[in-house]
Parts: C-alpha cells; structure tokens; sequence
C-alpha cells in the first residue's frame, strides 16, 4: 500500500530557530516533499522578510504556520514524537536513521498525527526537548564534519518521508492505537508522584531516574490501552501504599 | 562491500549558479556527506563574501573548488556524467531516481571519476549540458511544487550517495572500464561527422538525428574497449566509402 496521504498527518515542529531565513528554507524543503503542517516553539524573529524570501513558494506554508510557547503546545494531539539528533546523547533513547524513522513516521501517520523535531541552530535539541520525544533520528553523516544546516537537514528528512510514504509495505495489518502525547506525558506524571509518594525517587535528588524510565518507555512505543493498565497500576501502587502507611495529616 | 572510499571520486559540478549563497550551502551540504570535489561553471559570482558565510566550516571546499568556462572542461577525466533535472525532457535520457542514481554513480566511482551536475537555480540543465550526461537523475517530489533550493538538491543527492557508499553490496564483481567523457566525446565527434560523410545527416538541416543517437549509447553506457570498436566501424566506413566514392577534388 502506497501511504501519501500519511504526509499529511505529519507536523514538523522547529524549536527556538534563530535565522528567519532558516524558517523560510524549511517550509520550501517540506512544500517540495508535499509536507504542510508547520510548528515553531519560540522562533526568534517570525514572521520576518527573509523568511519569506528563502520560502519561494511556500510562503502559503508559513501564512499557515502555527506559533507555540513551549514544545509540549506543540506536540498537542502527536502519537510519536521523533526528534532530530546530531550526536550520540549520554542517555539515549533508540537511535535511528532518518531512513528507518520515516519508515516508522509513516506507518504511524497512516492514520494518527506524528511530529518530527528539530532543536536550535547551534546546539539542537535541549535535554528538556528530548525526554518529550519518543524516537531519535540521525542522518548518517561525514563523521569530520556533520553539521547540516536546519534547512537541509528538514530536507532530507522530508525526503526521506516522502519515499517512504510512496513505498509500498507488505505489512499492512493496523497497529493498536499508539498513546497520544498527553497520554505519555499524564503517564509519566502520574509515574513520578508515585514513586515519590513510595518513597523511591528523593525529588531533591532525583539523580536520572525519570530520564532512564522516560527511555525504557520511549522504546516501548506505548499504546492508548497500556497507558491505562500502567496508570491502573499505579492508582493502585497508590492506594496500597496509602493503606499501609496512611498519608500523615499536616 | 562498504565503498565510502568511491565518495573521493566524485565531482559535484555546478552550471552557472546564479547566488554565491547557493554555492556555499552547496559545498557545506557536499562536505556533511564527505564529498569534496566541487567544480563550478561560470558562476555569476565567486569568490563571494555571501558563498563563504554559507559555507561555514566548508570554506576549504570552496579553496579547492576548480572554476571552469565549459562544462566539457568540467567532466575532463569522467567515466559517467549524471545530470539532476526537475522535469521530464522531450528527447530524455533513461531516468532513474536520485536512489537508483547514487548506487550506479558509487558503483563506477568505486574505481573510476564520476561527475554530478546541477544546472541553474532557475531552469535547470540546458539541452547542451543534458546531452554530455549519460544518464539523468530526478529527486521524487510533490508534483504541486518541485522546485527545490540547490542547495537542497545537492544536499539530497549528497545524502544519497554516502548512504550508497556505505551500503554492504552483494555484487562486487569488477566491471568492464566504461569508456571516459573524452572518449565519449571523440566517438561522437567521429559518428556525425561519418554520417555527414556518408549523407545520412545533412548538416544544413541535421533534425534530432545527433540527441537521439546521444541518447542511445548514454543509455549503453558505453565501455572504453566499445568505443573502439565502434570507432573502428566507423574508420571503415569511412574508408568504404571513399573507394566507392572519391573525396572530389577541390
């Protein structure tokens, strides 16, 4: 089956951009690939004249762009959330090629929204950014020298999105319903006051503990039902814990 | 087999770019893939303060860039010439993608030089440059709007051919020495002008007779030991032919 119409459930999502010039080749890199949904977390200038310029004709892209205050605005409504990722990270989640993560984008957006991530000019995703993605994708590059510019990196993961939604798949069986973001992101809360209120995670010295089960998870790709058996869990961590050692009265 | 060692035998030549900037982002994108040899065309502008900024640490690419007047100047040494066009020609070549195209090109500059050529930001190849290539690749893009920055198109074919070269291949049998651009060149030069001798082609009025025959052997991809033999044929005719009918005597 040949998915195109799974381009269109995919949001590219640029955090804290500083050249507006970038904003504009990006929409163009994506128009190109037949991708249209545009987010920006905090751009630096936008809307901005060399946005418009670089944009060619794809300014209808950035007419449309959606402006957030924080990434988790952005990611509202995403049931994956792949970042962008230059380098190998201390604590990584799964790593993939940007071929592989258009694979998996695509076989998600057949019929759910995904975003695709990418950090700031200078230094990429912050480490905040990137507990909230679920997947890192890397563009297999000159080990000397792997700098893209934004722009071009937008485009050769478009492309990549592109070729994979018109390959056609032999394994066409429908997929359990992936956790939405909010889903994931109510999990983990819900996860982190458990494991304080047990007494397991010191929240004044946490150490990496949520990172570690952020990633565990991550990998897991959770689906909407197993979010609810997890959180059935620890409602139920919870109260047996509550009946042990009653929460004291202040 | 692995053959990133193939990438140093590639040259990534540029046709009358228009935008310095362009040129470049276009060295920055070569560079991230691993790719060095860049060769320029009259380009409108360069050296330019803009190509350097757009560079970043790609300066030394454009230090060593060779600036020629012709574009047979450029393919001097080649083994196969791939062009990138956006659309599809009249008369085409045989047309694959840029996918298909990176794994001919790293598979001929495992031991051989190849070239790679990009027209004008603004139309592309024209039909003189078309016909020194062998054979034309295309990046599959959204028919609605294809027209990407190029930059973009190097950074995607870039992209393409350092994932070819680094991936294992079944088939590493050593292929005949294809035949180089000169040697393309000569037997073209020596094909019109038999057929002129022979007055098959009226050179007053020559049609489509030279691109289609162009187009017939690009799509052979002729080995150097064919061109032999095939300039070998047309001696003989030659020689035939003047024993039937003298060269008059001017």
């Amino acid at each position: 089956m040949n998915k195109p119409e799974s381009l269109t459930n995919i949001r590219i999502v640029l955090c804290q951009t500083s050249h507006p010039g970038n904003i504009g080749a990006a929409a163009r890199a994506m128009k190109t690939m037949g991708l249209h949904q545009l987010v920006l977390v905090r751009p630096k200038k936008f809307p901005d004249a060399e946005a418009t310029a670089m944009a060619a004709s794809a300014t209808d892209l950035l007419d449309q762009a959606i402006v957030c205050d924080t990434l988790q605005q952005a990611l509202a409504g995403c049931h994956l959330v792949v970042g962008l990722s230059a380098r190998k990270r201390e604590l990584t989640h799964d790593l993939v090629t940007a071929r592989e993560a258009a694979s998996q984008i695509v076989q998600v957006a057949a019929s759910q929204p995904v975003a695709l991530v990418f950090g700031t000019e200078m230094s990429g995703l912050s480490n905040d950014e990137l507990i909230q993605c679920q997947l890192l994708a890397m563009i297999p590059a000159n080990p000397e020298y792997s700098s893209l510019n934004l722009a071009a990196a937008v485009q050769v993961l478009a492309y990549e999105l592109r070729q994979a939604a018109l390959t056609p798949t032999q394994d066409d069986t429908p997929a359990f319903p992936l956790a939405g973001h909010e889903d994931i992101e109510g999990f983990f809360t819900h996860l982190e006051a458990t494991l304080i209120r047990i007494g397991f995670l010191n929240p004044d010295c946490p150490k990496r503990l949520m990172p570690r089960l952020r990633r565990l998870y991550a990998r897991a790709r959770l689906e909407k039902e197993e979010v609810n058996i997890l959180r059935g869990i620890l409602r139920y961590t919870h109260q047996a814990h509550d009946k042990i050692f009653p929460p004291r009265d202040l």
